[in-house]
């Protein structure tokens, strides 16, 4: 989808468009705004329709490289740390009639017209967790919107994307000490204070302040920085940095 | 695969044989034979290759279900225990002219044709935990062999085979407490020794058998059944089995 403005009656089939048939990918890209856990949202305004950012893998290009394409496309960032977690095979996600009123409703199929995206697809998910701050997000060819929007008030998703997403947060809770999740979605320096809001918000629940101090400060993955004193407040709190 | 003899020559495009094109699964699955963790592995005598069983997704059939009848037809086991843990799609994982030279080994293919199972596939890898004493196991329709090898002893396997058997067993690895893969592993009864050798297997390392039995006897997860005396030795070990 990322290739632009190729009229579909050239590019009825995967072949002839270079991209391999039946395989699709669609990301979970996670950001944290400083209170909230937010994912990327594309939208469809013709049809009231929502969908997870994806794509589909060319002929030449591996799946990760695929994956890495869309997401620079999408967020215009590189090395965006990127994790493989499920992939869905269903036959009930499977709903060519959806995709086909979205490529009718801007143009990109006529009535009646065959075409390769409308065949099945079986969809790798990858999450993606991102620095909020340094991201404009872009939609791709076939969405209008692509915007984010905080885990607890999603939009209703089409086909299986629902239950990617849960997947996917299941997943990043169960890697949150050993992957150190929170490394990707703080800014270099943060504070102690929020470091717990993303374990909170991944989570998805409060964790004492001793406790979760005292757990990381085990860990001896953080460095402490010298407060800088601007005259604003003797009360600035300490930041820190992951340990290269 | 699972289809028996259909003369290569009318299905040489995937639609024809009603499989979808560029997905296939690999499954490493894993047998304990009382001492040694053990993977089937296929193999082709004419070409000297050898490689995971696998197989491909029919055009109306779930990617769950294809690898289920993949592994019934392999094992003739049912509700066996089975997790998706990769997909991989490099671009060095295509080589076709291993596959072709498996296929024109054993009748499959003429030189020069063409055939579906020579382009590009991205594989999505599930591995299995089966009773070893249960199964014999079968060679596919482009296989003569099916066999366990152990792990540390595996033939020099094609492709991305490799790769992927270490990839489960990481995954195993870390799935050994929370998910209770001896229960898959064992017979319904077993000894304490049994639970550790299997743990053993798995962990690549010995553990202490004082350590062990802390550990475990801890989850409570095990019960304890009476010991039968049958005249042949009063030091016959306790017998446990796991607690519904």
């Amino acid at each position: 989808m990322s290739e632009k403005h190729i009229p579909s009656k050239y590019v009825k089939t995967a072949k002839e468009s270079g991209f391999l048939a039946h395989i699709a990918y669609d990301s979970v890209i996670f950001g944290f705004d400083g209170s909230t856990l937010k994912i990327l949202i594309s939208g469809y305004s013709n049809t009231k329709l929502f969908a997870l950012p994806g794509g589909f893998v060319k002929e030449n290009e591996s799946l990760d490289d695929a994956v890495r394409r869309g997401l620079y496309d999408r967020t215009g960032l590189e090395n965006i740390y990127l994790e493989q977690f499920h992939t869905f095979g269903s036959l009930e996600r499977y709903i060519p009639a959806t995709i086909e009123k979205i490529m009718l409703s801007n143009g990109h199929l006529k009535a009646g017209e065959n075409h390769w995206l409308l065949e099945r697809f079986i969809s790798v998910g990858y999450y993606a967790l991102i620095n909020f701050n340094e991201v404009k997000p872009k939609p791709d060819e076939l969405s209008d919107s692509c915007e984010w929007y905080p885990i607890n008030e999603l939009p209703p998703l089409m086909l299986d994307h629902h239950e990617m997403v849960q997947k996917a947060l299941e997943t990043l809770r169960g890697n949150i000490n050993k992957k150190l999740v929170g490394a990707n979605l703080l800014p270099e320096k943060f504070t102690m204070k929020q470091y717990q809001q993303v374990y909170e918000a991944i989570l998805g629940e409060n964790i004492r302040r001793t406790t979760f101090q005292r757990q990381i400060l085990g860990l001896e993955i953080l460095k402490r920085h010298e407060k800088q004193f601007l005259g604003k407040s003797h009360k600035a709190p300490f930041l820190y940095s992951f340990i290269k």
